[in-house]
């Protein structure tokens, strides 16, 4: 069995017995029932996840996957592929947003080189390059099969990695320029509907880029005949790199019963091909925020996913992500430090 | 000049010179122009605020204001008033929502009672009692004039004495059983409406008891003969003394330059009366988060305010004012942290 094979297979269904016993709990502490609302519903997702009634999610990490596009040739991004590994240095030193919310929020950043396209040789970059960039999915697949899958189990080995090092709550990010189109592209194979529809503004073009964005990505899915009940063939054909490595993180962490906090449109198209190939895995996604990417907020109704926050930003890297950590900590802590009516001595409701 | 009089007078238009230099300086950080979304918002209103590019808001606190509810004798709350005195208790002990997320995001707690309707005596509670509880609004004025000034300038003490202590960022907290019915009545008076619109469950009215209490709110305002010109006057007869003083902590911490974050729908009640009290006092607002209690959202949407959050929590305490805190502070780091793209050498988008 490969990694990848034996990984879904230890993706659990959420701990039952676990969420009862956190809900009945929660009705015994000094608030009216249901008063904390999405932290409740929080805070028994994660005892859910973990099988734990104070689960412990101290230890945080931020994985920002980074990869170039061949489709970038079709003129579709505001910033040229240089840029990728020039924000991959920038993350290094510590100087992008991702890098202050996470020093913020207490939670460590991984950068791992899935298929950036240039040689990239840092002793802080992971390196798991699968190849120098996908292919240009206008003219042909992105990706192989083979390739898709290898990119998927970087996911999964870092996603082991790091919970054998003790991270017990992960957050997807990335950095890839031309990386919208390639979620744009995974979104309208697998909702089947017209790219228009589901294709934005992403690092900032307007107007007629945006159309010519949607018309490549119509193409290339027709181009490359895309079989949506095979996940992976979809994720090779019109993917990314760094999207299957998130997709494969996600997988990861739920097969060790790891939330894993999901950030804005890019990480969530990588949601949906987790969801897509191990539908288990939903139960342990929390979706941190609803981006200004135009299709974001549909993709997450299509996923049944509620975020967390709505802070009209649409940056990646993870930003939102690790924004939502302080919100997910608290959930686990009311629950953990909060006094009972019984102990506090205070009365109940009027009957 | 008297205390709130002096007060209104030091509120400054928020400044517009810090405003527009770091609106500038924002577009030259690593990251797409206006990509943080509500972050960026923020930090401008911040840096006008308090007239710094950096603006140092690291000591925190909420500020509990606590008392009771005369209109209670008329069956309209979920739980009896005894749960007030309880519930201070429960502060001082630290086992409430509010104490965990205080704790959890690095603000100090401070509680103050302004009217609870049973003697505290308990060196942690600040006791700048009024009265013991305001009247029954339902068959006179809650307040008198008198007692509602003296209840604004318990608040208006309480910012100057926090921010002489060196606080830089305050929020709105608040306990009082009974006070989601004050907080209806003000709304209702102010915005003009009939109560029912604006009424909701408060900590877990139903059906038949929501209707009631519409009923005695209109009531209220009908025999109180309320004169929606005359902010006070409508905040003695139908407001509450936790509330007029919240509202004078708002005024106080605007004359102080402090951003004040408001909590939920009794603070954005008190938000309204500082509002219409004292115009100017809006700059210095930041509403923390969008309430499960039915009028709250109608309500900031009257006063223009858009909450950071929407959690559909309905505790009060000032328990999603502190839940705000990481995202504003967050606001403030990403322009105080980030590099610009000349200082990591990173090229700009394509021309």
């Amino acid at each position: 069995m490969s990694l990848l094979e034996a990984t879904i297979v230890n993706i659990k269904e959420l701990d039952l017995e676990a969420i009862n016993e956190v809900k009945d709990y929660q009705n015994k502490l000094t608030k009216p029932q249901g008063s904390l609302g999405i932290l409740e519903e929080l805070s028994l997702q994660l005892s859910g996840i973990t099988g734990q009634k104070f689960p412990d999610i101290e230890k945080k990490a931020v994985v920002i996957m980074a990869a170039d596009h061949g489709v970038v040739a079709e003129g579709i991004s505001a910033y040229p592929s240089e840029v990728t590994p020039q924000m991959v240095n920038n993350f290094i030193q510590g100087g992008a947003a991702i890098n202050v919310l996470s020093r913020h929020t207490g939670s460590d950043v991984f950068v791992v080189d899935v298929g950036v396209a240039t040689d990239l040789d840092h002793p802080k970059v992971l390196s798991y390059k699968v190849k120098l960039g996908t292919e240009n999915m206008a003219q042909g697949p992105a990706m192989t099969k083979k390739e898709a899958i290898q990119a998927l189990e970087v996911g999964i080995k870092v996603a082991n990695d790091l919970t054998g090092k003790g991270y017990r709550m992960l957050a997807t990010g990335e950095m890839g320029i031309g990386n919208t189109t390639a979620s744009s592209a995974l979104v309208a194979a697998f909702m089947g509907v017209p790219a228009v529809e589901v294709t934005g503004k992403g690092t900032g073009i307007q107007g007629e880029v945006i159309i010519h964005k949607a018309k490549v990505i119509d193409g290339a899915i027709a181009f490359n005949q895309l079989n949506p009940k095979e996940p992976i063939d979809v994720l090779a054909k019109v993917g990314g790199l760094e999207i299957a490595a998130l997709a494969g993180l996600i997988l990861g962490a739920a097969a060790k019963q790891i939330p894993v906090v999901i950030d804005g449109f890019i990480s969530s198209a990588a949601a949906l091909v987790a969801w897509k190939i191990a539908p288990r895995s939903m139960g342990y996604m929390i979706s941190s925020h609803c981006s200004a990417e135009m299709a974001h907020r549909k993709l997450l109704q299509y996923m049944g996913l509620k975020p967390v926050l709505e802070l009209e930003m649409r940056l990646g890297e993870g930003t939102g992500a690790v924004l939502a950590f302080p919100l997910i900590e608290a959930a686990v802590k009311i629950v953990k430090e909060m006094a009972t009516f019984e102990s506090a001595g205070i009365a109940g409701a009027n009957d």
